[in-house]
């Protein structure tokens, strides 16, 4: 049994928060207006934006030390939808990871949009979260979350990973916001 | 109608030759033993390695002036497994784009497993192939050839996005190497 704490109160705040909380998990759900309370769970999902993570760890870091942090976020420039707003070679998951040296993190989530994590299902394929990260027993405490929640986790490998899964979360935001897919598919992954 | 060149005899050439040839267009494919045999089509697809392209440009790039070209490769480093053998703000079909300049080039394929393009079926999914590349009718083109083999298309975007096609293709060989979903599975899109 984890204790999630989730920063962010969002689309997919909401719907990691749903996800944990199916589990036989204890979930703490961290807004804008909670900077005075103290972050209390082993596993800590940055569900901000890319542009605000910066902020939140210059604010939190010494909290986050020894927990598993997931970063969540598509660094897209969303101004042209064209490019990441990461060096081609990295990813913001590298760097959550350089920013926060002692605490494990990974990404994951950011290959799903918050509808298909909020109802299980993408078309008629279960929600998948691809998880990334240089921590096994880290790796392995968020696929408990996640499949406790009824979607299935599959461990995507290391936090190198990450670049191509936010290569992933960037293409598939282009294709909907062009509606050539919806807010409601998007990609599946079939095992 | 097209008239479709498929350059590379493999499990890819063969089951994009197999989609060409169900609509109503002809089909011409090329083996390695062929090398005194004319490209023909109008189409020209490079069903071959990525390490196989330098040459094939060097011999044929003549031939293939004005037709629209397709690159399928995934630049990947079979040796490790860990990386792309291919700038990490450029991607294959931007050297062959550049290696090209008289071609109209286009990625796609590279995000489908051949089994998925022989089947037209991602576990219950249609298989879609996701094109990239600069010039529109060329694009249309290549999608009225997936779409008469029964697979859906999706314009991808400009040919920038073979970056994040070759990212997805590349960690969808990564967990069909693992094991982490079948040869058969991998990533299937939900309109």
């Amino acid at each position: 049994m984890a204790h999630v704490s989730i920063i962010g109160t969002g689309n997919m705040g909401q719907a990691i928060a749903g996800i944990a909380g199916k589990g036989p998990h204890t979930v703490q759900l961290i807004g804008e207006d909670d900077k005075g309370t103290a972050v209390t769970g082993d596993v800590v999902v940055l569900a901000i934006p890319y542009g605000a993570i910066r902020s939140v760890i210059a604010e939190r870091g010494d909290e986050l030390k020894g927990k598993v942090v997931v970063d969540i976020s598509n660094p897209l420039d969303f101004e042209t939808f064209d490019s990441l707003l990461v060096p081609a070679d990295g990813s913001a998951a590298a760097e959550v990871a350089s920013a926060l040296p002692d605490s494990k993190v990974l990404k994951a989530f950011n290959t799903t949009f918050a509808a298909t994590l909020a109802s299980g299902a993408v078309g008629d394929n279960t929600t998948t979260v691809l998880i990334a990260g240089d921590d096994a027993n880290a790796k392995a405490t968020l696929a408990d979350i996640v499949t406790g929640g009824g979607l299935r986790a599959i461990d995507a490998g290391s936090l190198k990973r990450a670049r191509e899964l936010e290569a992933i979360g960037f293409l598939q935001l282009t294709l909907g916001a062009s509606e050539k897919v919806s807010w409601t598919g998007g990609f599946a992954v079939v095992v």
